[in-house]
């Protein structure tokens, strides 16, 4: 009879709060990494900002009690066991390797790194060392993913035939809309792609195990131009009325891929950042030989079941009727619905206590460096697909 | 202040009564058809079965008054100014040929033919006539996808950029399920997307209003032996405990096809008759530079329309509320679903008041024989694209 | 192994086209019930409109061949076997007398008349007699509403506790919305829950097979002066433009009602016509002791059924995985959307086959008039009800 | 131009980690309690547990430095400024009592108190305080129901005429399930009306900004004998297979309440905690004179919204779309969902920034003591109403 609370004593053991963590990067998605962290007991010690003056802003409004001023001061805090990356894209391969060295576990925002050549040479590092080293593909720990993943390995879907769903966005929609993430230089060439793109493949590669072996990628920019603002600009915020700049934009705003799995099944995927009315909105559907499954981001405490032959089923998130999977990564009663948020809570709930033990568990349910490095190579996939107009493969010696 | 009563008098005018129309065709979609007819106040004079007999049990059960023996008597019928053909599509070319030389009307169902040569032999037959012709993309007269169709024409989306979508059902899943649709001599080499694919194809490029002019095609059959019962087998219709033989399958269970249309939008549809719980799923999405939509064949009477920078929409199927060609479309207040006999009902109340007025209105809502062409040309490119594994045009002289 | 053909021909047995209908009333709902007859092959042999002229219109739109000038002429006319009434509700209860005194069956709509004493007199009167009498519960015969009704009786729910819902329309919320319907003096001193509210009491009832023994009612008017429009106005139609006289409304826009039934299980409904956005939207939950169900008449190829212990579950309509009555109802294959003018055509289909065989079959599953008069009985309680503030009981020398 | 740290920093103010709190109670709901206040920087001191081994054990597993063994302990750490009550409603007043004599800030679990003589008496002490009190109705902090909160006060849906909706459960449908709160002397005598439809009551209270005067009441007790374990038991876990001793149940397992509110409006509520399917699912819908709006616990980042002459719209929780209050509450980006805790953390980032204020803002949006009594008000009148069989008022000096 599993409670809540015993959910949690289990996953974490004793003393969560000894263990001190800082995070790099004080925007949206770090202050989410902050809020979870504290929410699970975790020491946050210190921040790491794009400027000194802005890691203080933001250390001041979380209450975190120590802003660093450069990535060597916060590795010479003692207090520091474990770093969260956040930073932009372009920052995160010489970061994470600094961290590696200064013989610190790391969370690494996706995607790892900007080209695949960096990332084996991360997970090269990776593996040398005794370090809990881990990608934040956080969709994995929606614990009805989960459960999806525990319905594959138990064959609840049977052979694995069909792939496919979305990932939109509409927040890039316009041409006032500017983020750093539309330079190539500073996110990489592969924009909705490797933004949100890559959530989907390392979703979908995690629950059905398995791996795309060739792809076949269309990629558009269909706002060629964008007025850049002047000062910075935060991820998801609106644009403002101040001075901008003429950009010429060369990254995808939509890619349409097509896949190929190594057991012969077959995948398609809309990725678009440009889609009116679609927040967030990251669809997969599973269809088996048996049964097929489909979730929703935007619901996600829904899991759809289809069925020919009896009629299909709706899972709510509830400990009582998920497998053992679902329920670990479940922190509240089925009908009180979790989150984004709380799918942070659930995924570092798994990683630190892998910190706590000393040693990664033999099949972590989060992503590791390997698996953030094939997304890389699918993303290089991508690329030469797309110029090509034709299939390409992941060569085997590369994944 | 339109009424209902008011609308089914425009669209008729005087008389539907005195028209009277032949079915080829005794299986489910003949039957929606006869049924469709009746409503509209037409005389359905006579009914083609697949054998006499055939003909005979559904002219009783139906209470139609005559079952022909062949398609020459249904001809030499004076009372038949209109024939529909729903027969397997291996018949369609030649029984549409003799209609028309024997200058009757002629709604034929989907594919038009099986291959394009034929198609484009009918379009010059249909043009050098002053018939009524037409193609059975019933899912057009959907209220709200007519709706769609003039907000693009009005620009409420602006540019159409990306149009996404599946058409997914489930009744071909087990190997033990068996229609003659799985044959490539019967039903044409492309199942899959020749009978629900081209569907989506069709009613996509009616809202846009735009052409696709290449393709890439990933075809599978996942089911690659079959047993085939001994004995006739109606659509949709599941498997009996009888004798059955198995049969190897070539035809496509699924189909991923990436599109480029003339204006430069993308498109990314998922075809599959195999997706466990999908009984009839048909999905589109149109993003647009300014909105986007969406709609669902399973709940038809809903239309979503996406925003950016204010709420999103449900449109309900409602006169009161939609455009003019979606008043036009509608029977029933809002709130009173409208089905799939109702779009038959719809599209035939446009169909026969062109037949009425002795000729095609300017623009027709319905399908064309030239439609039901590009259709075939899509198809051709189609199975070329996916043996190539490249993007092939469909060429300007073929469309 | 069903399938459509075979369906239909069970259902109607030889002959159908061999059955004369006429119809009273030519607005809306007389129009559909005109189409469904056809669809079912039925012949209907003329109208009666609320004057010749307007009778005469709607058969010339209808392609009917024959308007009346009076119900006696109707009833001279020998090949009317059946009437259906679909008049106002104050001209019911002396048409339906007349139809059954010249020995005809009758199917009228709902509420059977304007009083408990007038429908008491006609089930005398219809037992009297050896006529098909039914009063048009439509809603019943949806199929999943048929699939529910056999859940029941076959224990999947349980013992039934709680029966709760709504019926919400928004047609009437502006005070410059009119319709005959508000005048007490022609529908009855209660509006919203004489015109739908019954429906929803009589469609649970149905389901469950239980009684009301006692109602609690609180009614409101929340419009209490509305314009009418000079000039006949059909029902569900908007607002013109024209000259109008404003008017005191005493009958109900609101009714909330809490409901005891025969065996201890309890009831709540709350039926509005001035419900913004919910244009005819019918949801019944039934909670049982071991599952629960639920639907929604918008979405109504969608069965909800609830689960404790197991995931929940949604069954769309589909003749293969629904229990015999469902499939009974069925009409398309799943995932082919039936809607409100299918649930005619399966109602109208037991309703004839009756007819057909010359006498009801013993457990008929449309409403008799002993139902239509129940729901009269109920209508006095909810009066009383409202007046006294306090619970009523339907006395059981009137049930 | 708000982005997210901006929204945290306004919220907080400088130093959310100098504030000290104490949970009592180590539940479920004392552990969302501990998390959300982590989250938001808050320094959680110490927890009080049932036992001093319960409080220990709870300590332990959240990473909590302190579990006190008495309240008197507590309330003697200097560091504690605020107290979180979560402990079983009949600990409520005595608890709050001393807290508040104490002199620290309190939040308390709804409901208040057992009785409305004791919630009376803490609206006393709390108004002769200066102290921040406040009763946990957090389902306010649903970032769309602030957002539905202010579409009233700017009269977007017109005059408020009807409110209707429901809260049901399913977790004590069974025999077998046991809970404290089913017992009247720990729990009260009304158990679903008092631990579930007070929230119903709060928030639609408290979104229209309209007080019930009127209740007409009906309850059941449908499980009159339940099967208690011999142990303790956690709110929402499962029956084991222990031994039980059977125990006379007499609270309510549903209730049907009408509602009348001050300005003539009506309501309708179905609270159930034995509805099978139904985890956690708290519908509301107003309707207006111009417009309706609907919303569900169970899918919280989406708000429908009626209208008559036009479509309908979805809202999704997006801070670039909603009012200011809407935008005010919510953390994340729209389409990132947030869920049940993220209520928590948004409800107390509004006390806490009062508490750092040193005073209550002269609008809070969260639940006084006077709400909290007036809930214990509408008890009575519940339970009088049900006793009587008809209306009974709130009088006015009561409320």
């Amino acid at each position: 009879m599993l409670t809540e609370v015993t959910l949690l004593r289990e996953a974490i053991g004793s003393g969560p709060g000894s263990i001190g963590a800082a995070v790099i990067g004080t925007g949206f998605i770090g202050t989410v990494h902050v809020q979870a962290l504290r929410r699970l007991g975790i020491n946050v010690v210190g921040v790491l900002g794009s400027s000194l003056q802005r890691g203080e802003q933001a250390a001041q409004a979380l209450g975190v009690s120590r802003a660093y001023d450069t990535l060597d001061t916060l590795l010479s805090d003692p207090a520091v066991q474990i770093v969260h990356v956040t930073s932009p894209n372009q920052f995160h391969f010489e970061q994470v390797k600094q961290i590696l060295a200064s013989d610190r576990h790391v969370v690494c925002e996706k995607p790892l790194t900007m080209t695949s050549q960096e990332s084996a040479e991360l997970v090269e590092l990776a593996a040398k060392s005794n370090l809990i080293t881990a990608v934040n593909y956080n969709t994995r720990f929606y614990p009805l993913n989960q459960h999806a993943r525990q319905m594959v390995t138990e064959d609840e879907l049977g052979d694995i035939r069909l792939i496919s769903g979305h990932y939109m966005q509409d927040w890039l929609l316009f041409d006032t809309d500017w983020n750093w993430r539309l330079e190539a230089d500073k996110g990489g060439p592969l924009r909705a792609v490797g933004d949100i793109g890559t959530h989907w493949i390392d979703l979908t590669s995690y629950i059905t195990g398995l791996k795309v072996t060739s792809v076949m990628a269309e990629l558009s920019t269909f706002v060629k131009t964008r007025q850049q603002p002047v000062g910075p600009v935060e991820t998801f915020s609106q644009a403002g009325s101040g001075e901008t700049i003429a950009r010429k934009i060369t990254t995808d705003d939509t890619a349409l891929l097509l896949l190929r799995y190594e057991n012969g099944a077959r995948g398609s995927v809309v990725i678009s950042q440009v889609s009116p009315g679609r927040k967030n909105s990251m669809q997969w559907q599973i269809d088996g030989s048996k049964s097929g499954a489909s979730w929703d981001s935007e619901i996600p405490d829904h899991l759809w079941i289809g069925h020919r032959d009896r009629a299909n089923q709706i899972l709510q998130r509830d400990a009582a009727l998920m497998n053992a999977r679902g329920a670990a990564a479940a922190a509240l009663p089925g009908g009180h619905v979790e989150g984004f948020a709380d799918s942070f809570f659930a995924l570092f709930r798994e990683i630190y206590a892998d910190v706590s033990n000393g040693k990664a568990s033999s099949h972590p349910g989060y992503a590791s460096f390997a698996d953030g490095h094939y997304e890389m190579l699918v993303c290089d996939a991508v690329l030469r697909s797309a110029e090509q107009g034709c299939w390409v493969d992941i060569s085997p010696n590369q994944r």
